[in-house]
């Protein structure tokens, strides 16, 4: 008899919680979760639209518990660990890599989650499991420090007052640098966290040219463009969210200017934890509410709407 | 009675030879040089096409003489000295600057011109004329060197076989880096220097993700999604040429590969002019031809063929 489980199945058009799934069953070097908490981010709303064309369960932030009780979450790339990439200290770039809840591999927005077991990081008993849920979003902030490498006296903008940018602006604050969030939403500007400042982007002319490095966080075809008239010479534009597909952009301001522009992806699950355990970073003021699993489909339309800020699952 | 001179003039949209300018007079901390020998470049053609809406003397490659007989070249940007761009050592992104034949300063294709003195170099005696006057071409290309610091081991590949694309991987070959010229042009690819590897670029797509960094030297709208195939991931791409204007592109592949793309200008002179004394950089093979000032419209026609190596101006 096979056992069953409630999930968001997405058929590679849309998503919709379904209760008939296969349980998943770990296979060697794999590891079953039961779900704890899952949260929705902006690529499964986009996945929930045909992004990729991934057909599976959704889901990648999450924490569960293993078999033993213990709680952990895990990092989204399942790598071969064989290849030249692996070889080369970058599993996230394995070209035959699936991931969680994105690519070739069910996710988490579901009763329970398989995982290699290589990738669990353990959640310490200090964190609750609403901010546990953070930490995958968080290390992908995280991610950029480690690129753009800012400090005390770093003048940083994050473009984007979305969850993304929040986390960015957050995270670069512990780096020391002096940082500006800008958005366009006053609500969201508000959430920002302590030592942060804001500005509405209609209201940003006079900041032109006048960041060391700058955060793309919005998702949007305006990001780039915005982000290229705010940097300095030879400043730095950071890449965190993508445009799926062509768009139309003058990038000659790149070379003009000598700008360094930077892809930033996955990030530092460690370091995430460990921001959060310290209280660096406080991520509960993201949160705009929970459902139960069997509301998930009015938890995706939740997440979906204007000025929605984190939506929780709960199993 | 004011003196005139010879010179290539730029009225916004077209360019050609006029023999009535004024000849020009040095202000204070400027000197007059006669020139010896001048190089079309292609910003040149483009300028002459309406490119920035350019009036003036176009010509920024050159080598000249001063009143004292002795052969100096200068930088291109003249900066005001003053501004936090300026005094933060970055004096060609000051925002006041003219730039040599391309913005709001004559520039050197004529029988004189007029420059900043502290922007001279001095042209050593075991330079020919005709090598002094690739100095600030290849200047641009060793700008990438200290950008991207290639070294030996390093997999990169320059795209564009054109001038520029030639002189980049001249340039990368004194790194140590294992060089590949990509590029259409079967005859071009045959002017590569010693030890860079050619291929066409129809015939490179088993070179997919074969690159630890990419210059593109193209000026084309094919250049970086062409360098986003071939790097690997979380390598560099070097743009060193621009596209005039918005086009369409997918920069996905930036944040998902999470690619460093470093835009690249203006270069070292002194290290340019060492590289030529030193013959680490051969660079006469680029030359087709060379015009008389007389032949100026002549030299620009042959400067826009296709195919065109670089073409001199002798006043």
């Amino acid at each position: 008899m096979t056992l069953t489980m409630r999930g968001v199945w997405c058929d590679g058009q849309s998503a919709a919680l379904r209760v008939d799934l296969p349980r998943p069953e770990p296979g060697p070097g794999e590891v079953l979760l039961r779900v704890r908490l899952a949260g929705i981010c902006d690529t499964d709303l986009q996945l929930a639209q045909g992004y990729m064309g991934f057909r599976g369960v959704v889901g990648h932030e999450f924490v569960g518990e293993l078999p033993d009780g213990r709680r952990a979450t895990a990092e989204i790339n399942n790598a071969c660990h064989v290849c030249p990439a692996c070889a080369a200290g970058m599993p996230g770039h394995c070209p035959k890599r699936s991931v969680l809840g994105i690519l070739n591999h069910d996710g988490a927005l579901a009763d329970f989650v398989v995982v290699p077991e290589r990738n669990l990081h353990a959640i310490p008993p200090a964190l609750d499991d609403r901010e546990a849920v953070f930490v995958e979003p968080l290390a992908a902030a995280f991610q950029m420090l480690e690129q753009a490498q800012p400090g005390s006296g770093t003048r940083l903008a994050v473009l984007g007052d979305g969850k993304l940018g929040q986390l960015c602006a957050r995270v670069a604050r512990t780096s020391g640098a002096s940082v500006t969030l800008i958005g366009k939403h006053a609500d969201k500007l508000a959430l920002a966290g302590e030592g942060v400042a804001t500005r509405l982007i209609d209201q940003s002319a006079d900041l032109r040219r006048g960041f060391d490095v700058v955060i793309d966080a919005t998702g949007s075809k305006t990001g780039l463009p915005t982000a290229l008239g705010l940097v300095r010479p030879r400043g730095t534009i950071v890449l965190k969210t993508t445009v799926a597909g062509p768009y139309e952009i003058d990038l000659a301001p790149i070379v003009i200017d000598e700008i360094r522009v930077l892809g930033s992806r996955c990030g530092p699950f460690a370091r995430a934890i460990e921001a959060l355990v310290r209280r660096e970073v406080l991520v509960l003021p993201l949160i705009q509410s929970e459902f139960a699993l069997d509301d998930a489909d009015a938890a995706f339309r939740a997440a979906a709407a204007p000025g929605a800020r984190k939506i929780l699952v709960r199993p």
